[in-house]
């Protein structure tokens, strides 16, 4: 299964998901479509489809729900970015929603793709109904209360202070890593994948869910805004300890390394090889924006 | 089917579903339980289980997606107020959320509200798979593109414009009725109505849903702060047109009246009486707040 393929199949359905529309909703579709397909790494419906694919289930029952992971992670980037929460101008080499639409766009275009994701698995005609209630469940508590949500008012809240490392991997667990286990734990559901590769794909989603986030704060750190393509270290503005700050870079980078190598072990461990997600276990490991 | 007891459950249910909590989540809770708990006059959630006592059906079967409803209405209360979009500072007899918290709670509660209501109709233990994806199908349409997010688009674009009768209608029908339509689509589902059920109850659910937002315009031009239980007349300040400013305020209340005639005359095809229906519709031609 071949990543480039991958990714046009969701191109190709995000635009259709969300597409071009006509008055009076036109300034909503624009704004949602400026943020949802203004390009970004497309990480968690990668994941969900090549889960799939490394159960040998049948890809086309992934898309919808993969796209409708893109919308939750790209209305969170729309609301984290507003001048009350993170208050960043860049992201992805252009302008936030907010500075390239009025604000209240911003708000909305948020709120629309996170309503929208539900009713896109509500409404995928591949899916039977008892897999679409298992799909939405995973999705509303991994970004809801007991996922990213959670994770966002907890750094909201440890700014400002200095949390040790275990608030930091909490912050991460919740504010990115659930909604990466939320993909290879989707794609499980859609494969009927056995427990024992439920459970070892959840190490695997635990596991490079942290090392992405560590790689992101020490990125954040290093990188130009141009490379990185969000305004540079707006964690240091915004006087944020992360676990490059705290550890050091070199602690963090071999932090991040170990939990790739976990990761693959325990890809290892499953019946079937799946080079796809090893490729963006490694990926996520030499990352450099 | 008496509306006090109806009333309890749901305050109840409500205080259930989104519960106290301890740490780490504490602040993100409490955000949301100042607004889902703070009052509120419950029209949607009452007219669901009214709806599905006209039709016979378990009104238990009913309570989480009664609130499930109600926690989408306060979201969009919620970011409605932010400052980017009406910036209104009082609501229900006290400040909006993000006055009595940091504006950050403020967006995260809303889009925590959302994110739960999806979960919770997901959720509930009483309901069979079918009938939980029409009902998220339900919510998540009426809510997003096609219903309110596309009418509160089209009233931040109508701003400091003229539109025309037709266009304020539009709005209201978006912005708010499309909702209110959802509680009695989704009651009719939870108690499987016919499809005549379904029609005379959406006629009804039209109608007041205008009405109930005639009313409240005309209620913003003649109801001081402390009645309405919001800024008084933040339409003016905001230089909206509105039903009342348009027509005047005895035409816009003619209007009301007959629309709430025209929805009790459906209630009075369908087979069984509905006493609450009744109520609540001339609950909303009578209200003064």
């Amino acid at each position: 299964m071949d990543k480039a393929y991958i990714l046009s199949l969701i191109e190709n359905a995000l635009d259709t998901l969300v597409p071009e529309s006509t008055m009076p909703y036109k300034a909503l579709f624009s704004a949602a479509r400026y943020s949802l397909l203004g390009g970004g790494k497309r990480i968690r419906p990668l994941l969900l489809i090549a889960t799939v694919a490394s159960l040998n289930g049948d890809i086309n029952r992934a898309i919808t729900s993969a796209c409708a992971l893109e919308m939750v992670h790209t209305y969170s980037m729309i609301h984290d970015d507003l001048p009350c929460m993170d208050d960043d101008d860049f992201r992805r080499n252009k302008p936030t929603l907010h500075k390239a639409f009025p604000e209240a766009h911003a708000v909305l275009a948020g709120d629309f793709l996170l309503t929208h994701a539900f009713l896109a698995i509500a409404s995928d005609a591949l899916l039977d109904d008892e897999t679409k209630v298992k799909l939405i469940s995973i999705l509303a508590r991994n970004s809801g209360s007991e996922g990213m949500i959670a994770g966002q008012i907890m750094d909201i809240e440890a700014e400002n202070q200095t949390p040790t490392i275990h608030n930091i991997e909490m912050i991460h667990k919740y504010k990115t890593g659930q909604l990466i286990t939320a993909a290879v734990t989707m794609g499980c559901v859609i494969a009927n994948g056995t427990d024992t590769e439920m459970q070892l794909l959840c190490h695997y989603g635990d596991a490079i869910g942290l090392a992405f986030q560590i790689t992101d704060d020490v990125l954040d750190v290093t990188n130009s805004q141009q490379k990185h393509g969000k305004s540079i270290s707006s964690d240091a503005v915004n006087n944020k300890t992360t676990y490059a700050t705290l550890l050091g870079i070199d602690v963090a980078r071999a932090k991040a390394h170990a939990l790739i190598e976990s990761a693959k072990d325990a890809l290892h461990r499953l019946e079937r090889p799946s080079p796809l997600l090893q490729e963006i276990a490694d990926s996520i490991r030499n990352r450099n924006h």
